[in-house]
């Protein structure tokens, strides 16, 4: 199988693997029991949080663990939500439902949300930010790469509109940790939230980083673990699986990312150039390294799933996410896209262990299969396909 | 070392992590994904659910995941608050922190709590409950079995009073699932919160059973995973193996009920007789067959475990949960013990590989450090230690 979703989730490196399996056999100790055992989980814990505040230039009090990404956008929203300095969030309209479901609730609650709209390429534009802000505006949160077009958003920019307006800044960066080089410091972050099975860690775990001094308040309550801010025991091997995958990240940084584009730019050239009528999606330049995007004009998007994953390529119309609600990208839509345009579109997200051959046999693949279904398409002869 | 900690965590049963492996390695798929792999990932979990099920005789679509018994807690104690059919809650004032700090933030939003008092073995009396309802109450919370003392409360004849009253009633039985027969329909539930690694499961996974029918409003708001009541990418591994550890201990229930049971008598039976000066607390009858506490007179619980430690023995104060705030056990206190009383707790929680060898060998070594720090007691004159 060619597996090219890797934005929906990545496989576990190895190494990870092999760094968690003492703690999912003979180290089964409690973190907060003060016994060896507990005291070896919880050692364990603390070397993964300096791994993780590495890869992203933090520090490791300002890591706080939690499920995963859906959860670290959920806390932090409500955190700031609730840190009760005003009633205002600004957002944008391409956010992960992680964040625009929780701000719908949010707006339920009497809190007020506006979501920016976007260029035909997927960027926010920060004047709008700065133009949205109100005396009431408690948090902007914007993520840092879309998780169906690989936009990067300014963040840099967007920061220091926010530093002088003296408002904390929070991004979802779950598509882009591991995959482009992210100072906290430098971008001068208040919070931000990472996933690790998005960087070959294991699922269900991921993290907040929260900036020395700032205080918000948790979602989950109980015995007090991560310093009040997420109660629950310590999911303990997979934090330590995570760590590892973040230490791998950063040593391997350059070296992914230049093999990661490789293969997306020999994939993006060879489609643009062998299959007609088609489209490359979001921004050329300001992209994250992994990802494709492209419209099949007159292709509906599902068959093509399907049709590639008969032929063992994986990939995905856009967000893995919304599960088994076939409603249209409101990514796409936000973009300008039009109904036809976002039925016919195709993510193709590339990995580490992806290989030239298999980017050749997907291209092959796909010619095949995408000249197929407009062989029956409704648009045939419309748009002469 | 001797483990006797199993109440803080238990170890994975081996064929649980080999059921989890192929999710941590080849099968890395996100179970949202329409591919293959993210059709086997989500099978995986379907099966899970259907295992977790069984071994409290729920129905399948019951069965809502989460990263674990304070998650679920925290879900359960939100959502029915929030569906707003009242304000009011009725609890113990023994449950777990999981249980009383969301209720102490519901306090703050408004709602009004009852922490119902225990008897000195840890029960409540459900004349009481009865008592305490009022027009506006909205949920009773009373936990299972109590993580402290083991003490296992009157579910049945609770549940017989909310029902009266067509109140719901949810149980956190993250101590008592897989430790004794729980049937959610025998019983009547409503809702009722399980650890994974309370079981021999791995940790960062654990679930809500939730009454086919009862809507509740969801805490962690998305992609819409778990029937909206719970997003967030499931943690394929995790689950499976949860999932097998459910399985498995239907299977050996009555056998490990058995087990449990003469292993903690007879560590009870050599304490209470060969070391002067001792308490065995909680119900003696109404207890999960693991759990053995006791109060040494004259002895600092924290100084017992320290030295136990250093010997080999692996045991715990109270709860696990409460990290690094060294506070009296509220569980205790509300049991009517003195200070002192609950400063020279100790629980010792025995599991499914622990042996009667080792019991001897932790009755001769408790024997000797009692007696060594009692040596060394403030109380020692005082009580003739």
């Amino acid at each position: 199988m060619i597996y090219l979703d890797n934005a929906a989730s990545t496989p576990i490196h190895k190494d990870v693997l092999t760094e968690m399996l003492p703690f999912l056999s003979e180290q089964y100790g409690n973190p907060s029991s003060i016994h060896k055992l507990g005291r070896t989980a919880n050692k364990a814990i603390q070397n993964a949080r300096k791994q993780i505040a590495n890869l992203i230039n933090a520090q490791p009090n300002e890591i706080f663990l939690t499920s995963g990404g859906t959860e670290s956008n959920n806390i932090t929203l409500h955190g700031f939500a609730y840190a009760k300095k005003g009633n205002h969030i600004i957002t944008s309209s391409i956010e992960h439902e992680a964040i625009l479901e929780p701000c719908k609730r949010l707006e339920k609650d009497g809190f007020s949300v506006t979501y920016l709209p976007v260029s035909s390429d997927g960027l926010v534009d920060p004047t709008y930010i700065k133009n949205a802000i109100t005396k009431d505006t408690c948090l902007v949160s914007i993520m840092f790469a879309n998780n169906e077009v690989g936009t990067v958003q300014p963040i840099k920019e967007i920061s220091k509109i926010c530093k002088e307006k003296q408002l904390p800044f929070h991004s979802d960066a779950v598509q882009a940790v591991g995959k482009m080089p992210i100072d906290v410091r430098d971008l001068e972050l208040s919070a931000m939230s990472i996933s690790s099975h998005k960087l070959n860690g294991p699922k269900g775990v991921g993290a907040i980083y929260i900036k020395k001094g700032i205080k918000i308040e948790p979602l989950i309550l109980g015995g007090g673990q991560e310093n009040g801010i997420r109660s629950g025991t310590e999911n303990v091997a997979s934090i330590v699986g995570f760590g590892k995958a973040c230490e791998l990240a950063k040593e391997n940084l350059q070296k992914n990312i230049v093999h990661l584009k490789s293969l997306r730019d020999s994939l993006v050239s060879k489609i643009t150039s062998e299959i007609p009528h088609v489209s490359f999606n979001g921004n050329r330049e300001k992209r994250i390294p992994n990802n494709a995007h492209f419209t099949f004009l007159g292709v509906n998007g599902e068959d093509l799933i399907i049709k590639l994953d008969e032929n063992g390529v994986a990939a995905s119309t856009g967000s893995a996410c919304s599960v088994k609600i076939q409603k249209a990208s409101h990514v796409l839509k936000a973009m300008g896209f039009s109904h036809e345009q976002i039925t016919g579109s195709l993510r193709l997200t590339v990995g580490l262990s992806n290989t030239f051959e298999e980017i050749d046999t997907t291209v092959a693949i796909l010619k095949k299969v995408v000249k197929e279904l407009r062989e029956v398409s409704p648009f045939k002869t419309k748009y002469g396909l």
